[in-house]
């Protein structure tokens, strides 16, 4: 059996290791070295690439080497290659810690002590208890449940927004368009981690904005394209939301006029909210392809009728 | 039974109006309006006063509006008059809350990406995992233990440095002055939850830092005395000290030209880390009184032989 790495080249030795470890019977062979192309049955891809099918014809898994897979055209792929994400426990724990952090960043002020501290302003502002802060997660996928439930013990309101209803201990679902707006009016402090889909895409806008209660903060751990950032901008200037910690962006990095490096009210972060921890992921790569030798079906496939 | 209030004038009505609602029998005095001086039994107050014994010669128990007591003269105090810290659990939440955001803020490299930021840069740094970053919290009083515990479950390393041995699940103690540098030695994240006494003035040295593994991060959320202040800003600059997050100062507020203000590895905040609630505050009093009458030994009172 025969595994084929085409992503971020600076890791390739971490995940040849970790298959070495794992499963020392498998064939790991780093792109451009591809040998007999034939034989790549399985592929761990970051970017989409042109003529996949004609490359690799015999091709059964495309893993994404993240946890989204919106940077591949799903039309180009043929119905019986899975595409697989690549989601494990210890990237939604590091996801979760960032969350927490941004939530508690615009939870106790730090924006506004930031520009107080810049200032040379000793300026204490009062301590709301987290049992008054509404903190609402948009996606309930492994990701923002994870956060949900991390989020829980530390006293806030929490709810959820999804596609579908799914419970999370101690916080409301709200489900679907239909109930985004009522979603919005009670998140003090909103979370995206919404996969990144033709229906998502600027789903943050002026409108979403319009809709939460004023001055209330943004985090963004989901993608930049979620963002209309013009009208985020705009938001912010007028004081409609009052924070937002950002850790994607439309265009990364992005261009050095962009007006959010330096806006106070802006928290940036360069994409580092989590990434995937090579080990859990080669594991689960690792159980996928015993799987797929069994017959089973595989875990963490993509429904392209969603897409993701 | 009268209790005369004499601590931030701002607050006076949110206690008197707790007062009113949790023991509607007590007289609740606000200074100045002190009536029969002779009559006040009960203090709260957060700063000392001159002559207290001769203004209120009936003074049973001092109450200090806040969790520290280092703001008194212990030695002027008569030892018939009880001295009490107001410390409740909210209190605690709301400083393991402050806590958890600024572990996470230098775990995170936040410091690093603020700069970043400012710099137009995009520098995405490794992830360390939770289970690689010692933490340890030097004292283990009510808001050092309740930090701990609220640590633990995102997955650091966690011990504690104390006068006296104390178990917290999942965490190792360090006991005295014996100890003092092997927990040092350990700590990648250092948060100072001491109280303000002779022994622990300046605790926070040039000794210590050397002691610290190279680059560790300091959070401060006892007393700016606790900070030798100019072995800190070398400390930081030299990169001994990778970052400091500090809620408190030697003087509050700092002068203009204090270099913390606009010191690139120091995050400010003034001295908001956490408040007295009154509510739970008051309860703490109320139940206090109680006890005094049923000649109950009262609770969080003050040994003045350790300070604290």
């Amino acid at each position: 059996m025969c595994i084929l790495y085409m992503a971020e080249p600076s890791s390739a030795a971490e995940w040849r290791q970790a298959f070495l470890e794992r499963a020392p019977e498998l064939q790991f062979r780093e792109w451009p070295e591809v040998g007999d192309a034939r034989e790549v049955q399985y592929l761990i891809a970051w970017k989409p690439m042109p003529q996949l099918m004609e490359q690799f014809p015999n091709l059964k898994v495309l893993y994404s080497a993240g946890a989204g897979v919106d940077q591949f055209d799903l039309s180009d792929l043929p119905d019986h290659v899975s595409l697989v994400r690549l989601v494990d426990g210890a990237m939604a724990e590091i996801m979760a810690e960032y969350v927490i952090f941004a939530v508690l960043a615009l939870h106790r002020d730090i924006l506004d002590y930031q520009i107080s501290q810049r200032d040379r302003v000793w300026a204490p502002l009062p301590i709301i208890p987290a049992y008054e802060r509404r903190v609402g997660v948009m996606g309930l996928g492994n990701l923002g449940q994870l956060a949900l439930e991390r989020l829980q013990p530390l006293g806030f309101q929490i709810s959820a927004w999804n596609r579908s209803p799914k419970e999370v201990p101690g916080s409301r679902c709200f489900v679907g368009v239909d109930q985004l707006h009522a979603f919005l009016g009670q998140c003090d402090i909103l979370i995206n981690l919404l996969p990144l889909t033709p229906e998502t895409t600027g789903i943050l806008n002026a409108s979403t904005f319009a809709a939460l209660p004023e001055g209330a903060g943004i985090v963004n751990v989901g993608r930049g394209a979620h963002v209309v950032e013009k009208d985020l901008l705009t938001a912010l200037d007028t004081g409609r939301v009052g924070g937002a910690v950002l850790d994607v962006l439309d265009q990364e990095p992005p261009q050095p006029e962009h007006p959010f490096w330096r806006h106070p009210r802006v928290l940036l972060t360069p994409h580092i909210a989590s990434n995937v921890q090579v080990k859990g992921a080669v594991d689960v790569v690792v159980r996928n392809l015993d799987r797929a030798c069994k017959g089973l079906p595989l875990m963490n496939t993509v429904d392209r009728s969603k897409g993701y």
